[in-house]
């Protein structure tokens, strides 16, 4: 038998009622055995063979799911800040173009890294995340475009799963943007490069869903919906970068395919939120982009209650228009930004987005699933909205393990 | 003669040139010796008696002057996450005040902490500052609203000083709100409680500067021109909460004034700007009220710019509208929500800040200077501004001790 860590003393937000409520114990104890939650209640209820036990006294501590990034670029080559900066003063996007901005100086940067590059400047930001209390983390291709940086993207993702704690899903999202050299021929870089990438990056072992952006800027559903049919051949769920500045219909697509989630959404209208909600697919909002694009029309909130949508939250962590790591932060601008309540917010980062990722034995505490925890210096699982560029993490548990 | 340090192999933003340019030496050196900086500039320039001597080599890091936090209520009672999530709630202000909520409910919480409560409920918010290279930070009083609560938070302002390796400069704050029992009676107020108080407090040597909050939901000019004319009979300089919700002209008074700031001034007119330029009074941006708030109207930047009005960038950090306690953050917010450039920004927690201040002696990388120091792992200083929720601190100098 492993030795059982239990924990006492605690106030477990379980979210097992998802967005509802906390789903709140408050004089509470935990079992956890062989990485996994062996019991979970009130301490009054503790069964009898735990109550003489050692156990750790979490002084009213909060106990949560570790959080769970459900959106991510966090790897990428070189950085933005020299075009943030320039925008800033005032430069228009011609002048950063010619000065090598945008998307295609992240490509050019991520084409030149090699994949230990790619994976030790991507871990500070990885860290920036775990120090909050992340046990889970989606991480996307989309910066190579091209065959070989494509797949060392993704090794590079499945490689810090393994230099840290923490459980990585891999997205291979090929049909991010159309690359250089196939301007203006979108569908033959779809054809030629994007789907054929897939096929080599699942057979490498190194796609758990398959991503694409639906974009007056990037891709017709006509193209993306050629990228799920391989998916779907393969054996692969999708999801989408859908409705973030116009409405294609991309959320609406994505559910035709049983997507785990259609992200941004901003501009998604009741005919697609309905698709959401018969499909399944999770609405993953990303606060981050929309307040560094300054962006006004806001995800429809109300709608995805009304037709009971799951609503995720991420940091979309990417050099251009998020280049965000904190999950707290996230939340608040979640409750802020979009006017979600805490309790939403905390759902968003734990149970929903373990749904937007397809894993259905974590972001809720509850007996059999896997013990990932994060245990906070705060009274009420509010605060963790609440505050701004605070972290009150008392000490993360990942498999069992602190 | 005391040990020197030399800092060697250093890209160093001395921002001696104000807003316009961060003032980089890129392959710099530093030597600090009794608190002091006794010598910066070019490591190829290092006087002949330096170069021989043990020298910490900075691999290329970047070094700034220490952060400072000019317009804080880090001091508190009790805290309002359950109000914010009330409001989520979609509670409205009746239903809010009658839980208790609103600065009321921080005024009781305030009265009824212990010294102790407020300092050591105060230290984790000044501790996450300092972890982003926090050097000098101001505290107000003006939760207390009557005279023993009002000198217990000042006494625990200096208390914070004294525990942590900080400078805290003191703001006398007791215009900053009528408190319950002098409801409907604002001028009694001003002359029964603050301006009494304001002399205990100075008596005690508790004040540093005095404050007011001038706005149709706080005091009028003629209340807040009373509190000023105490403070000058005192030789106390002063500062003002002004054009936050509306414009009252706040600014101009304090102008008149000689004030070290006019803080928040989204509503300041060229007016007020014009009488800020003249008095020589720093304007002070607060994002993260601005942000918590949703506020629309934005402080006038490029008015004061034109007349070269210095901008100072502070957390405001208050259990309120704004519970912020990342000036890396403030400075992002500062970029995205108000277009500062990341030179301004970074100008604004330092040498903006130390002159909102009265502090000459800082905010800047000078010879003979506090050696009050901040080095981060970035290459440029434009990634101070640039990410968000993410903290490079490599190692933090104050006083000349790391
Ligand atoms: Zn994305
Ligand atoms: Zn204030």
């Amino acid at each position: 038998m492993s030795p059982k860590l239990i924990l006492r003393n605690a106030k477990i937000a379980t979210i097992n009622e998802g967005a509802v409520g906390y789903g709140m114990i408050n004089a509470g104890a935990l079992v956890l055995s062989d990485g996994q939650i062996e019991w979970v209640g009130a301490e009054q209820d503790l069964p009898a063979q735990y109550v003489g036990a050692a156990a750790e006294d979490l002084a009213g501590r909060l106990v949560t799911p570790g959080l769970i990034d459900c959106h991510t670029h966090v790897v990428f080559g070189g950085d933005r800040a020299q075009e943030f900066e320039m925008r800033l003063n005032g430069a228009g996007y011609e002048e950063i173009a010619r000065a090598g901005g945008g998307i295609n100086s992240t490509v050019k940067a991520t084409r030149q890294a090699a994949f230990e590059d790619l994976v030790t400047s991507a871990l500070p930001r990885v860290d920036a995340l775990i120090r909050e209390g992340l046990t889970t983390l989606e991480i996307k291709s989309g910066y190579g475009l091209e065959r070989e940086a494509e797949l060392t993207m993704l090794r590079a993702a499945r490689e810090i799963g393994k230099r840290r704690d923490v459980t990585v899903k891999t997205t291979y999202l090929g049909a991010h943007a159309t690359p250089p050299e196939y301007k203006g021929r979108d569908d033959a870089y779809i054809d030629e490069v994007v789907i054929p990438t897939l096929i080599a990056a699942h057979q490498e072992g190194l796609v758990d869903a398959v991503d694409g952006f639906c974009e007056g800027i990037a891709f017709q559903p006509d193209q993306i919906a050629r990228v799920f049919e391989a998916a779907k051949s393969l054996g692969l769920p999708v999801k989408l970068h859908a409705e973030q500045l116009s409405n294609l219909g991309g959320a609406k697509l994505a559910a035709a395919y049983g997507a785990l989630s259609a992200d941004h959404i901003e501009y998604l209208d009741e005919a697609g939120v309905r698709a959401m909600a018969q499909a399944g697919t999770t609405a993953v909002v990303l606060p981050g982009a929309f307040y560094t694009l300054r962006e006004t029309q806001k995800p429809p909130v109300e709608l995805l209650r009304t037709h009971k949508v799951p609503m995720a939250l991420a940091t979309d962590c990417n050099p251009g228009s998020s280049p965000l790591t904190s999950l707290l932060l996230t939340m608040n601008m979640g409750c802020t930004l979009f006017r979600l309540t805490p309790a939403e917010a905390l759902a968003g980062v734990t149970c929903h987005a373990a749904r937007a990722l397809g894993l259905s034995d974590r972001g809720v505490i509850a007996v059999g699933n896997r013990a990932d925890l994060a245990i906070w210096d705060v009274s009420h699982p509010a605060e963790l909205s609440y505050r701004i560029g605070f972290n009150p993490l008392y000490k993360r548990i990942f498999g069992g393990q602190a």
